[in-house]
């Protein structure tokens, strides 16, 4: 059982790091990147979530520097962009898929290696939408834009959404599996309804400065 | 007695957090962003220098995983800029103190935090301007900014000597209360007169490229 | 022989050190930073790599931290920058071989301390590449730029080339002297070379937008 939820999570994370590799490389050839751009972005976008939340709750080495599993991810998306995915047509409805998956897969592993570390259930809900998100802030850093995800459809609240429902389900019903699939599939369905419908959160203004 | 220093502690963590969150949330307004935009730049302005100074001396998991104050405190700042700040009038004025208490507040509660791990004072006073520092480095960042703290007028220097004061009162005297509120008192000093009188520490030129 | 080993290592640090502070103080001069801005820069650039290097081991607190060496190093590159550096007459040609060096330096003492860490031979070489490369990348990011190594000719791939010539002549021969020297010397002539002949990984275009 144990064993079963360890090889579950490493297909989990093989998924999500191939799916944020191409997001990551897609992102690089827009700012004209070169090739080893577009693999440091691609390799950042995709293991730069599960470095930050590793490095906060001192789980060091980070996992990526002794698992090759997420290398080889890795490789293998920056190659499949290179290759076939920038050659595909609808590039923007795929990577909005990829995307998605990838924020549901590593938001609920995220979580789940929070509570593993004994964090409380609001902790480790923040840290799988750490581990899910901030891959993608750190890619638009390094590719000179605004975080996406401070402005666009809703996205974190997805994942805050998807890890709560994880956690709920896990620690009532202690079915690990349905909890992780549960919890995925949640924050997929959000992020496709709030594309479709422009779901957006609420912005503010300074009266102060309106008249600028 | 040890006891009591702790609890101070806990304050000051408290107002900085607050005073460094509410400069956060009003940052991230300007920047156009959402609701969740807002609570991560409250949120990584507030905890970003205490975090990044943990990773560097390896105090991990860092502190506020563990630490519910830091996390109602971001989340009051947070609040309050949404429900009454941002109505506020001279909006710039109570933008400016708030971030010099924060300033002042986590300067001189990173340099002790230093000092009790057994840093040398220099590393200390270092550590601290860190903390007080870059949370604002690290807002910027993510606004899409040139960091404030690099250009305008007299910032981490204030840091400096209120670490620097705080050490010495500390060390010669063994006055931990007087140290830190002559150490916060001196920062805020430094930064209002600096604001006041506009002074900003020397620039320089590239002479090869002043033709340019 | 493994005290020499030390000292080598230190004197390589050293230079790197200096030579990177020099790098970072000239782009915050030429990002009209003040004198504050100028140092972090100066000191962003040259403990960078080393500091995300020692954070994704583990190796906390960080070397810079109890490394007095360090410390001068950078004081006094970032001193040669206000006082040498900026009057002497084409600046280009001298920073880009102190760049050159750095990136050699860096490169082969982070490979060094990832084996010494027990990492395995690919995972030391993406360390040193690290180690070399990332400073770089956090000046360009803290000067409002976009990373030079994702787009310039020839960059990481150098450091690449000489942290394996590194692990093999160290590996197959035990000459660690040797494998430094000739793993900095192939770094600092593929640059060269590199700049000579301006010499850039490929790019790639995303076909769907070709016409935007």
């Amino acid at each position: 059982m144990n064993f079963s939820a360890a090889e579950i999570l490493l297909i989990i994370e093989a998924a999500g790091t191939f799916a944020f590799a191409v997001s990551g490389a897609t992102a690089a050839i827009r700012s004209r990147y070169d090739l080893f751009g577009i693999f440091v972005l691609a390799f950042v976008t995709a293991i730069g979530g599960g470095t930050i939340r590793d490095l906060l709750i001192g789980n060091l080495p980070v996992n990526w520097l002794t698992d090759s599993l997420a290398i080889f991810s890795v490789i293998a998306g920056f190659l499949f962009t290179l290759i076939v995915f920038r050659r595909m047509k609808k590039l923007e409805g795929w990577l909005f898929s990829f995307d998605a998956a990838g924020l549901g897969l590593f938001t609920v592993m995220g979580t789940q290696i929070g509570l593993e570390a004994g964090m409380g259930a609001g902790i480790s809900i923040a840290l799988g939408t750490i581990t899910g998100c901030f891959g993608g802030v750190l890619r638009d850093l390094l590719a000179g834009e605004l975080p996406l995800i401070f402005q666009k459809e809703i996205y974190a609240i997805a994942a805050v959404a998807g890890g709560s429902i994880f956690v709920g389900i896990y620690q009532l019903f202690d079915a690990l599996l349905i909890a992780q699939l549960t919890g995925i599939f949640t924050i997929i369905l959000i992020r496709f309804i709030a594309v479709k419908k422009q779901l957006g959160l609420p912005k503010f203004e300074l009266p102060d400065e309106s008249s600028t």
